[in-house]
């Protein structure tokens, strides 16, 4: 079997910690299969890399951030090659440019636009596990180049589907997907499995676990993925094509507080608004949720509601305040009191009670919905940020409890 | 003009120092000329790197070693650019293999094969300082090597010599090559020039600016080498072919501590003994130095004594004792509690009066002579430890002052 396995900065991050690391990947190797790892920097490498280079120059070029950056990946592979050499396991270390990943020329978030496996198989051919630097390729034009956040999971993603692995085990510091944040809800479970589109869901709405970049590649190309820990030795969650959608209806319930709501009154309730208002938005990079359009009052007088991340809300605000007029609004209104509470899981359209069992839920405890999405897969509601993991707990007990 | 300029691990240590540097390379490229700069990784860089792999590893493989301490020049090639742009000055880093500098396949202690300057001549073209990452190169296998001691400063003569550079400029922490140890003779005087047979001498005998692997590869490529500070703008030492031998007859007094004399007593007076001896040492990589015969005494019993480095003399003593029955000798002494005192000049073979000189001054103030071993460029004696500095200056007062 060959296996990609990918290992996060935490699990590299000190010496016992490489053995450890060393020590799974030594037991794959030793059952006889051909195992391919990827790595990050350890611990908080990449951190004070960047700290270094901000006390030089605040604006320094990408091009030069990524040739700094890079290093800390080169440290980490070649320690744990060292790892492994020490285990008697064969070992070979491979940088981006030796591994054959190949991107485009965007520094600093650069796409893998091909990647050249002649190198890895011949290493793998000599019985060697390859150890390949994650979150980094190289250019066109010879240059390091660094793809951005959630990288190292892109990278190997992109090298299983590259050497037609049999499976991509990505090793973070949980030991795979629950219906709930643990630390939230007591009784979440594990699941064995999940789809891509329901870890694509669960991923942007919180669970943190996988980064989309590489759920969506590993959708793309089918790449079968399993998230597991690499702090204890129990099969993870598996990632792939189409779950066991008749053993459970809904995957998982998520809270994420990086939103904040924003309000535009006193809008002309005349075709075009909306559109003027988020084309203007899209214009900005500026990703909208949860849209929620006020029906006409007196005086046709309309309010436009949606939310944005914490990060976007700033520049959202600026970008329509100083175009009010153009738009058409009197005036703009923001609420960073709010949280999102979603459920996740395949099938959920075609099950008109699920919506309605999720509303129960959250009226049982008390708490009010301030904006309602929906979507195939999901149905996400805006709750007031303190009531969140109450929401969570209670929608998580309605669904899941037996 | 196109001139190459190292710097090492000390002028770069920090970011006061890096901008330091980039002010001396900004002034340099302001001026009109192509810059090319070689540095060294930061501080102690390449030492904690090594630190890092001794905790995994001790016995790590070279290759890995290769892949890991390559990635200090990678750090401070990228900073120094950052710095550079800071400044305004178009810049662009490039690593080893970036650079094309193709090196055999001897992890750790690489030599290089050939620069294939197309990348570094595309970037001067382009009005860019080419900053270089000293140390490094890339085998036949696409694999990262480094050079091993002195890595950067023949990566930077290397360099000046495939461009055909004007001139290499090697920044260290003196302003150049004095006639002694500033440190241990206060008038000691800065040379203007020396040529590269007496700086190949000054070296072995601890002057410590240049290492010989680049000054032997100047000389092979007639590369004009000049010693500089980094931390004042005053003119350094310029090395080349022919020196102004008229000016000066001794360039310089040198002290080498690293030095241990090994006696071999009760040896044969016979035809082949110094042979066994010395190839014995020689297959086990020892370089042996001052070498005495003793005349055979009664009984046609000799005694040989020679001086090895302090890091070989362990070896060395064990070798000897292990064959001591078919070397023909009956005992092996040893004495840590020397120095070796030398003058360096081209043209000394021809002026016997030199030697006597120097003899005179060790005389003078009453320092016995242990050995003495002479070359046409240098005189070396060897004295109790505790006399070296004693010695150095009286001969560096007989000989230098007017």
């Amino acid at each position: 079997m060959l296996i990609v396995k990918k290992f996060g900065g935490s699990s590299v991050a000190d010496a016992a910690k490489l053995f450890n690391v060393a020590g799974i990947i030594s037991e794959d190797y030793n059952k006889g299969n051909s195992v391919v790892v990827v790595v990050s920097a350890q611990g908080d490498t990449t951190d004070d890399l960047i700290e270094k280079a901000q006390e030089i120059n605040p604006k320094a070029s990408k091009r030069e951030m990524d040739m700094l950056l890079s290093t800390g990946e080169q440290i980490s592979i070649s320690l744990l090659a060292m790892a492994l050499e020490k285990l008697g396991t064969p070992v070979i270390s491979l940088t981006g440019w030796q591994a054959g990943m190949h991107t485009n020329t965007t520094y600093s978030a650069a796409r893998i636009k091909d990647i050249d496996t002649e190198r890895i198989t011949f290493e793998i051919d000599k019985k060697k596990v390859v150890i390949v630097a994650g979150f980094q390729g190289v250019n066109r034009y010879d240059d390091i180049t660094t793809l951005g956040r959630g990288g190292s999971d892109t990278s190997a993603v992109a090298l299983a589907a590259a050497l037609k692995a049999d499976v991509c085990q990505i090793y973070t510091d949980v030991d795979g997907v629950y219906t709930a944040d643990p630390r939230i809800v007591k009784n979440a479970v594990k699941l064995e499995d999940v789809s891509y589109d329901e870890m694509l869901e669960l991923a942007s709405l919180g669970a943190n676990v996988l980064h989309n970049r590489s759920v969506e590649m590993a959708k793309k190309y089918n790449v079968e993925l399993e998230v597991l820990s690499s702090f204890n030795r129990v099969p993870g969650t598996k990632v792939k094509e189409v779950s066991d959608v008749e053993k459970m209806l809904i995957k998982g319930v998520a809270r994420d507080n990086d939103v904040a709501q924003i309000a535009v009154t006193g809008l002309k309730d005349q075709p075009g608004v909306a559109f003027k208002l988020f084309s203007l938005l899209a214009k900005h990079n500026i990703n909208v949720d949860i849209i929620l359009q006020s029906a006409g009052q007196e005086n046709n007088i309309q309010e436009i509601s949606f939310t944005v991340t914490e990060g976007n809300l700033e520049t959202a605000l600026k970008v329509i305040k100083d175009n009010l007029g153009a738009i058409g609004g009197t005036d703009v209104k923001f609420d960073k009191n709010v949280s999102k509470v979603s459920i996740v899981g395949a099938g959920m359209a075609s099950n008109p009670g699920v919506a309605a069992k999720m509303f129960e839920a959250l009226q049982d405890v008390g708490i009010n919905i301030k904006s309602i999405s929906t979507s195939e897969i999901k149905i996400s509601v805006l709750v007031e940020r303190g009531m969140a993991e109450k929401a969570v707990a209670a929608i998580h007990d309605k669904f899941m409890l037996p």
